[in-house]
């Protein structure tokens, strides 16, 4: 996943600015160098005394932990867990190893735990913690775009059931979340358009003009700016409803489908990421936007392009369709027996809540993937 | 555990009393009969469109559920999840079979999970809703003496891991909880003697006048009115320190060296209920209060002949209290090395955060197994 580092280092040294605090009512995040954020002053005031457990991947063990080691003092005894990388590890076997080392480090309820990784990690770094003697505090580091924008985001912590994506978890704030998009130059490519994906989706539901940038954006990766306006949309959303009994929906855009499409591909052991999934649920929602809720068919066509010119075409046969319904009947958003989507009004503008039932979801599944 | 059903019935018919409000600001409690509380009410309008699961075990699906079934019309569709009773079953490995049960059933994060049973069914059943799908609501109809006067109040979630009690769980608060004494003439006498010692434990920690009643109390089962007091205490403990930063650590007395108790008579498979272990854990802990906390020596006899009394022996050789104290190590409300305990001033007053190292706990283990 992640590529050198080497050019990161040099980075690190450059800026010296402080990391900028995201305006955020439940969620103390800052998007910045993280040797400037106040990761460090926490580490030597309110968990002074306390065991640092560093949660990490394969990937993010060897390209960030060594940085973050060096950078602070305060981490040179903590304990580092080493979780096998990918979405398919997200499950309670690698949570019920984790928590035997925490028995055995004597890990106590004021000690901390650091999640150092992209999605995987902090979603079940989060879980992980979160349940481990009713709730140890932890500190997300996100490495990867995808879990910059998203993951690291809102307080959702969760992992896998089968092929159920999240299907167990808890609503769990971290005590801080550091973005620091030096991390972002060591990913590959397809880890970049993973992320780019929900920032793609944050400019449909609710902003236009980040939409509008992102379909512009020359560069491979994001700039701070737009990283920064993306996860303003996604913590306003998630302050103006914590526990997604309304609005906070709107952030399922695309993952009614792409949660399913995901499940789907995990089974069938097909490498694909999390972002390649939304983009192609959220063209299958826009089609379903243009029927259903109002979304023009000149829109429609900017974003179809978009998604068929930026992300590699997914193959699924007709004949596993059903499969994907089924998938998406257990998705958590639904009410009873028909499928709960957000759908698109227009580039910017979403509504929650809409049921629809099979037949429908089957056209534009058959219009997204066989044309 | 429980042992015929006919009298209940005449009992549930005899008194046509409302359910009493306990005064609590975290959780909706209730103290009286099932058909008299707002349980009816919450089944037929919150939660009218909800798929109802009741969790039960062995025990509680054949002296229980009939009743229950049977009394209440909105529960003729609810599906039936039964587990294996008792404590060694309080294991990840159950909760699993129940979230595949869940997502056999599609239930959904609107829909409701009752738990009907003692401690282990409100303590597991309260952890597989609140971390499905990321919290499904949930009502607690406690059926034994110990899960009305302690399991159920407080909003703690949990189950245990290896030999260490609920070493994971979250706090989670139930919809309702009723508590309904009818229930109690159904159980066995072990089981009300199990919940006695908590409320003796209420009574020493924060209300002589609770202790003195109950050393006093000729009735096996005890009043609805002390049953109330009990509850009262905890309630208003939990309602000044939900997360248990600072008070609510009294409750843990007799617990630091009862749940050690119990997690190595559970390995060993020996049969004990929770209250033996508690009371016979208050009593080390009271010649600890006595040593350090300014217990005076007349109250500790006083104490010391009630459990005594009152309790069936426990057996453990000496040489296993290096492993008690290894079991005490892992108990969740430790800070860094050194025991936390909460220790006696004086029948109905306490102190928590006593911290103790092994050589004094060692001394209290002697006094009171090799005596």
């Amino acid at each position: 996943m992640l590529k050198t580092f080497s050019c990161f280092v040099l980075i690190q040294t450059k800026h010296q600015f402080m990391a900028k605090q995201i305006v955020s009512k439940n969620n103390k995040i800052e998007l910045g160098m993280l040797t400037n954020s106040s990761f460090n002053l926490l580490l030597t005031t309110k968990y002074k005394n306390s065991k640092k457990i560093i949660i990490v991947d394969e990937n993010t063990e060897q390209e960030c932990w060594p940085f973050v080691l060096t950078s602070f003092e305060a981490l040179k005894e903590a304990e580092v867990i080493l979780l096998p990388a990918g979405e398919e590890n997200k499950v309670m076997e690698v949570c019920f190893q984790v928590w035997e080392a925490f028995t055995n480090y004597n890990i106590q309820r004021n000690d901390l735990v650091i999640n150092l990784g992209g999605g995987v990690i902090t979603d079940m770094g989060g879980f992980i913690a979160s349940v481990y003697k009713r709730g140890l505090d932890f500190i997300n580091i996100p490495t990867s775009l995808l879990s910059m924008v998203d993951a690291s985001v809102g307080g959702k912590t969760g992992i896998n059931l089968g092929a159920h994506k999240n299907q167990l978890g808890l609503f769990s704030s971290p005590e801080l979340t550091v973005c620091d998009p030096s991390f972002l130059s060591t990913l590959d490519p397809k880890e970049i358009l993973s992320g780019k994906a929900e920032m793609i989706k944050h400019g449909l539901i609710a902003s236009k003009s980040l939409f509008n940038e992102l379909l512009n954006d020359k560069n491979e990766i994001p700039s701070s700016k737009l990283i920064e306006e993306a996860i303003q949309i996604k913590s306003d959303i998630v302050d103006r409803d914590f526990k997604e009994n309304g609005e906070r929906k709107k952030l399922n855009f695309g993952h009614t489908i792409g949660h399913a499409i995901e499940g789907y591909l995990l089974e069938k052991q097909v490498e694909v990421t999390h972002g390649e999934c939304v983009a192609w649920g959220m063209l299958v929602e826009c089609y379903l936007s243009y029927e259903l809720a109002g979304l023009s068919l000149e829109e429609l066509e900017i974003i179809e392009n978009f998604i068929r010119k930026t992300y590699s075409e997914i193959s699924i046969v007709e004949a596993d369709f059903g499969q994907l319904i089924y998938l998406m009947g257990h998705d958590k958003k639904n009410q009873g027996e028909k499928i709960n989507f957000t759908l698109l009004n227009a580039i910017g503008k979403s509504t929650v809540d809409y049921q629809l039932d099979e037949a429908v979801i089957l056209e534009a599944l058959i219009k997204t993937f066989t044309t």
